[in-house]
């Protein structure tokens, strides 16, 4: 019992040790500025056990948006680039495909016509088109190539090297003092589940995007679930609470979001919760190092509204160009 | 860096210890049978660091069902007990509910009326009626009053004070060896979530059941959620892998469950898994401490193709009179 007594009161030692070097050099690449200062001054406040802020491990729940928020959605969502691209070597295996509008809009690069409607009706349409119909392991294995191979127009750099280095930094930082982190994102679960482990630390389990079910189907080799586009959810604006519920079952206590799309789900964080809690936006300043996009509607991403709210509500908005240090890593 | 090295050395030093503690004792509500030999020498063989059969932490997801599982199910599921205490509350307060045929039967006791159909769609029809129309906050807390005040007509307990023993120890037994136990389940999400943290250990994030979509909306303190009857999803038979794929989005490696509405789910997990897999069936057959019902339909929880596949399929089935040495705790 001696020796347990040590271990412990050793390892609590270190484990303070560790906290108070976090709490200096967790987010390297933040300014020392508004931003960084309100997340390390929140994240000590509900860590501080004791205080009346204190929120119990369990109930440390932050909910990201992914497009815009932990990576790029410019020049148009990733996600897009990939069904563009896997509706090219689809129609050359079935050609009748052309035939379809849809189609015809998304080959001819027209994206006005994909991204209409409130909730971009033609884009859905074309991830239905390439996002149904296979294995859920075989569309794993479709993105896991296309990944492998397609690169950022701009950056010229595979996607996944184009995480936002301060948001990696975020959400180690978060996971290190006893948060959940979760993805909750317009994307497609299924898409995101592919890489959200490698790039951004985040389980499958942990991802939340849209979704529709699968059909089971009882195969030699062992059952398989193959993609259906049956109760397609899309996971955006009023859509993001309820699929925190739906998924989580818990308010969160911190939510981040770059986009209108991610009202919702910050009001829902930060509004009435019993926790103290933490809204931040991402706003798209930097034209050099990254783009300088978000307050001109209409495109993906538009950041009006919440903007708006966020002195309101307490909402911490990130500058990119004043806030980041780096936004990509070297 | 001496002083790490040297509490590194003793953290693993007394993990070592524990963990060959936990190896000795950790089921001690199982007899010493074949089925908790066959679940040590499982978690032994996918836990071994270097061993061709080590799962990596991350995917070792373990599926639970609920109802005759983890807690009985006779004489009817206790939620739907809940249901028919809440009918009467909601009863009183409009009389108007009266004329409803499923009221009516409810109301009557004629739970094979509720009962009728593949999916139980009477029970639902009657679940609908009280689990809809209210915040998911205020559903929570009427689950929460009645949790502490009704009890079993036979055990004259709590409901939850009825969670098997044995199954409790291989939780906690199986989260101790790295793995992230869940619960799937045909009983509603946002039910079982009241509990299952306090009973379970299971998080409200790591249970899956029967849901429907909730509707969002902003009420002066804040917004809220509010259940509706929207894509009503059943979370049974092969409905349990196709939402284990939603919520978990990765394959588990171990599958409990106690009827034919897990067969799905248990060759979900096993059959043509790159992992070591396991499955395991409750068997109920002690009339004395529980019941013996399971192989007798039409009833709830029959398990009739589940227990024929399972020696072909190598599940593990737990004969509960001979293979616990106690039910409950006492």
């Amino acid at each position: 019992m001696k020796e347990i007594k040590m271990i412990r009161w050793l390892t609590g030692l270190l484990l303070l040790g560790q906290s108070l070097a976090w709490a200096a050099d967790a987010l390297p690449s933040w300014q020392d500025t508004t931003p960084k200062q309100a997340i390390l001054a929140y994240v000590a406040k509900v860590t501080q056990a004791g205080s009346p802020d204190f929120v119990p491990v369990p109930e440390r729940i932050a909910v990201f948006d992914n497009d815009g928020t932990l990576w790029p959605e410019v020049p148009v969502p990733f996600q897009l680039t990939f069904a563009l691209d896997e509706l090219k070597v689809q129609v050359q295996q079935k050609p009748e495909l052309k035939q379809d509008p849809m189609v015809q809009a998304a080959l001819s690069g027209d994206l006005a016509s994909l991204m209409a409607g409130p909730h971009h009706e033609g884009l859905l349409h074309l991830l239905a088109l390439t996002h149904a119909g296979m294995t859920t392991d075989e569309f794993a294995a479709r993105v896991r190539t296309w990944l492998a191979t397609a690169k950022h127009p701009r950056f010229n750099r595979p996607y996944v090297q184009l995480a936002y280095q301060p948001m990696l930094e975020l959400l180690q930082y978060l996971r290190e003092q006893g948060f959940k982190t979760y993805i909750v994102s317009g994307g497609g679960a299924d898409f995101m589940r592919v890489f959200a482990e490698s790039v951004y630390g985040i389980v499958p389990e942990q991802v939340i995007g849209s979704n529709s079910l699968t059909r089971f189907e009882r195969r030699p080799a062992g059952p398989v679930l193959v993609k259906t586009l049956e109760q397609l959810y899309v996971d955006d604006k009023e859509g993001k609470p309820v699929a925190i519920h739906q998924f989580i079952g818990r308010r969160p206590i911190a939510c981040f979001g770059n986009s209108d799309g991610d009202q919702a789900m910050l009001e829902y964080s930060t509004q009435g919760n019993p926790h103290p809690a933490f809204g931040l936006i991402v706003h798209h300043t930097d034209a050099a190092r990254e783009y300088a996009y978000d307050t001109k509607p209409p495109a993906s991403g538009t950041l009006v509204t919440a903007l708006a709210a966020a002195p309101k509500q307490g909402w911490v908005v990130v500058d990119m160009q004043r806030d980041w240090k780096q936004v990509f890593a070297p």
